[in-house]
């Protein structure tokens, strides 16, 4: 299952599926899947062009030519998994719309190991971490459109910042399930979302606005 | 100097300085210093016990016996950086306080590059995961004062949950400085601070309430 929550959907493989026919699109599939398999199975440290080559029964000067090293294929995997058609849910508010996107957040990185192993991983690889915040900066230009919508419904002022609001939104899931280790907590991801739906209909997101 | 933040003064050396004499805690200080300052230079790879009994010259077999390996020394400097008398500032208000922390959050994640590579770090030894939960859960537990005053001024109803509060406060400043790389953003920091507050002082934090 490939849920697209907010910066959540790192392990999809969407792009390289629809990508119909090529044999280079199909080398692309098989080593990405490769990539994202021995990553979760053994970690960072058994990542290795060889290995990867080997597990995708490609040859090894193909994945070299086109990839590189262990940076260019983890953050292929990372583009490939921004390369979907996902879009946050539309549920006619913002905080239901937020809690909407927490929860796909909260089932991607609970549910999907590659998830989390990705996050990982961009703390020991330059290229992973640049294409992790490519990744999430994407997502939350798509999850723009929530904000968007509930200004155009009155529900938020005009200059609200929609980043902020989504990066407050679904941080604390990202913390309790990633730093905290502390697995999901949904009350955690429903009152988060519906607290900065609220602050921001009281206007404390807008840009240049804030207390203190 | 040592930021005491919630969850921000992993590189304090509060605890070993403030035991005095004995050269037990006087090895401990010097090992300790010397995991944090490999750390930083070189990165987790290059952390050995070798490396640490050379750097602060004490003898192998010593921290061998007293730590047994690299994720027995990174819990060890975890632990004694929440050996510390931190308390959350008392401002007076719960907005107040919890923008104070978050402050404090940020300077930490940004100004002290030990921080953000403990984190790091985490991501490598099960035993520092661990460390790194016992010390943010023992900040998250300090931080309960600034709801528990906030509860007695009669800012917030009873049953708020002081974790989540706290959490939801604190987590977009990790989000924004450590996953997003995205260094300090001084308006999310106060942003997410005064809508966890604004939530809090609604009854959005209470145990078992919620939307959804």
């Amino acid at each position: 299952m490939t849920a697209g929550g907010a910066a959540s959907a790192i392990g999809g493989t969407a792009a390289v599926v629809r990508r119909p026919g090529g044999r280079s699109a199909r080398i692309r599939a098989q080593v990405l899947e490769a990539v994202r398999e021995l990553l979760v199975e053994q970690g960072f440290d058994a990542l290795s062009v060889d290995a990867v080559a080997e597990r995708a029964a490609v040859h090894r000067t193909t994945v070299y030519r086109r990839w590189r090293d262990v940076g260019g294929l983890l953050a292929d995997v990372l583009d490939a998994a921004g390369d979907d058609g996902w879009q946050p849910p539309d549920t006619g508010t913002l905080e239901g719309d937020l809690t909407a996107v927490n929860g796909e957040v909260e089932v991607g990185l609970t549910g999907e190991p590659v998830t989390a192993a990705l996050i990982a991983a961009s703390f020991r690889s330059t290229q992973a971490a640049e294409a992790l915040r490519r990744f999430w900066d994407e997502r939350y230009e798509r999850c723009a459109v929530v904000v968007e919508r509930a200004l155009a419904r009155g529900e938020v002022p005009e200059g609200t910042c929609a980043r902020r609001v989504v990066v407050a939104a679904t941080a604390p899931v990202y913390q309790q399930v990633l730093l905290l280790r502390g697995g999901a907590d949904p009350t955690l991801a429903r009152q988060a979302a519906a607290g900065v739906a609220l602050a921001a209909s009281q206007g404390l997101f807008v840009v240049g606005e804030g207390p203190g």
